[in-house]
């Protein structure tokens, strides 16, 4: 950001300019904190699953990079003269119940009175700066994993223009609802090269990010993309965010797209995502290995979906 | 809060029941992160100066427990359809000089579109365990000297409704902007008993909130307070905040107050906090050594204003 001086530490192990998904601090040779935050508008109507999507969103970041979830500070916007006392009371046990999963514990929070809801939260985990996950490390060659489905922002949309019942969205919410965690701990296990969570940038913006930290390019296979069942029919259908439109136009110049995708499946490779699964980046062996243990672990959506390429013109390519 | 089960964890050295500043987790036996976070809109028009306030008061919880800021993450609401773009980035820049005052790095942050802005920073710091000052620590006989003037919401208030000018302001607006980092060495090199900082509920919220933790009570000698010199003449105009009635209201049932206080010297006392200072217990001779150095670090309208007494009736009393 022009104008502001960014201080150079020789402890500040992931900063600010990385593109990473959280900040890493060195405390010592063997330990480093690691932190981030994030938080919205609510995108489901039920406070309490609300909730619980938005503390398992701030959490990814730190799994996403292999660390251990320590504390939790949560964030919230709210007026209680607007909504009732109920919707915040459910919201906090959404994000309790999440954050205990975790293991982490919550140290407090602010709440500022807003015209609109917010929730989210601000938290702390601790690595081995040996350990270390970024975004950087793919190497061509490399096999890529993502654990959960995408199409949690076209999903939302439809419920929220009561397009779909609550019922039809239980499988995606089920995937936002639940945490990184143990893709995280097989990712660390099996050797993972480079890895990311897929959020606001969807599939293809988080792939472009690694991609070029990794200074290689991508290849995916859009059939074996995991994706919410009823996706594509919804986009047909129209429905889809307005984030999901600007993702493609944004991130589209760095793709190179097979003319066999028709726009609904162009749609749902962009499509802004909430909560998502983590892009991991393996060598080959051990893809096949980890893609075992996650299913074994009931993470059964993941998917090899695409390979690391060396640096070719364009970052990221989308065939059948 | 009812409902939500606080996980105890035996590194949870100060939490959420505390009522304290922030939180800590021990990571060694000689090393603990201190976590907090604060966010507002804006107090004042002048967007670098609001920004620079922000993260001075963001930073205060970290002082207020004696610790060493590492690291920050910006908290921001903002709509650029609403804004001008210079706005968000001159808040951002003020921020900025205020973290890097502190020595803490930035590592990133987060946006939401929203009708009002906010901003703010979560913050971490470190310490070592056995150096924490808690507010839970006064002891009957101690000298409590608060570090900044009281007054910020009554002149932010006759500010926002143009009863004074920003020249009218600027000796509030210094205070709110200085970190309390010196006032933190200071306080920890004279071997404070306990300290707080003074923020939305006023002096009195937070002296409440002390001597509850500390099982005592407190005296304040009204004269000696510090605070704005236009303080009491604008409450006379009728220009105060409406949180510092309710700071009245609701904290003023714990208090003994003089038939000599006025109306006017009454709301100044309870006045609503932004960036406030440190209000610390010290035994009597570290006492008067503290306001020497404090006076000599430039900290200059720092004070001796009360005493820690042994339990009474009343939490609070309040004498001219």
């Amino acid at each position: 950001m022009k104008g502001i001086d960014f201080p150079k530490d020789e402890n500040l192990l992931v900063g600010f300019l990385h593109n990473e998904d959280a900040g890493i601090y060195r405390l010592t040779d063997d330990m480093a904190v690691v932190s981030t935050l994030d938080f919205f508008t609510p995108i489901i109507d039920d406070p309490f699953i609300y909730g619980e999507i938005a503390m398992a969103n701030a959490l990814s970041d730190l799994y996403a990079m292999g660390s251990k979830p320590i504390t939790a500070l949560n964030i919230i916007g709210y007026n209680q003269k607007l909504f009732p006392k109920e919707v915040i009371s459910e919201i906090l046990k959404g994000g309790s119940e999440r954050l205990k999963e975790s293991g982490a514990v919550l140290l407090g929070g602010h709440t500022i009175k807003d015209k609109e809801i917010f929730y989210g939260a601000s938290v702390n985990g601790l690595i081995n700066p040996r350990d270390i996950i970024t975004n950087a490390g793919a190497k061509p060659g490399d096999l890529l994993i993502l654990t959960k489905p995408l199409g949690t922002g076209i999903i939302t949309t439809a419920l929220k223009n009561k397009k779909i019942e609550i019922e039809d969205a239980m499988e995606c919410i089920d995937q936002m609802r639940m945490l990184n965690n143990t893709a995280s701990k097989i990712m660390l296990k099996h050797n993972a090269h480079s890895a990311t969570d897929v959020t606001g940038f969807g599939l293809i913006g988080h792939a472009i990010e690694m991609a070029d930290a990794s200074d290689v390019s991508t290849v995916f296979y859009y059939d074996k993309i995991p994706k919410d069942s009823l996706a594509e029919e919804l986009v047909k259908k129209g429905i889809y965010p307005g984030g999901s439109g600007e993702n493609l136009e944004y991130f589209g110049r760095n793709c190179l797209i097979s003319d066999d995708l028709s726009e609904a499946q162009r749609a749902v490779a962009f499509d802004v995502q909430t909560s998502g699964g983590l892009l991991i980046s393996f060598a080959e062996e051990d893809a096949y290995n980890a893609l075992n243990e996650l299913y074994n672990n009931g993470i059964t959506k993941a998917t090899i979906l695409g390979r690391i390429l060396d640096k070719q013109e364009k970052t990221i390519i989308i065939e059948r």
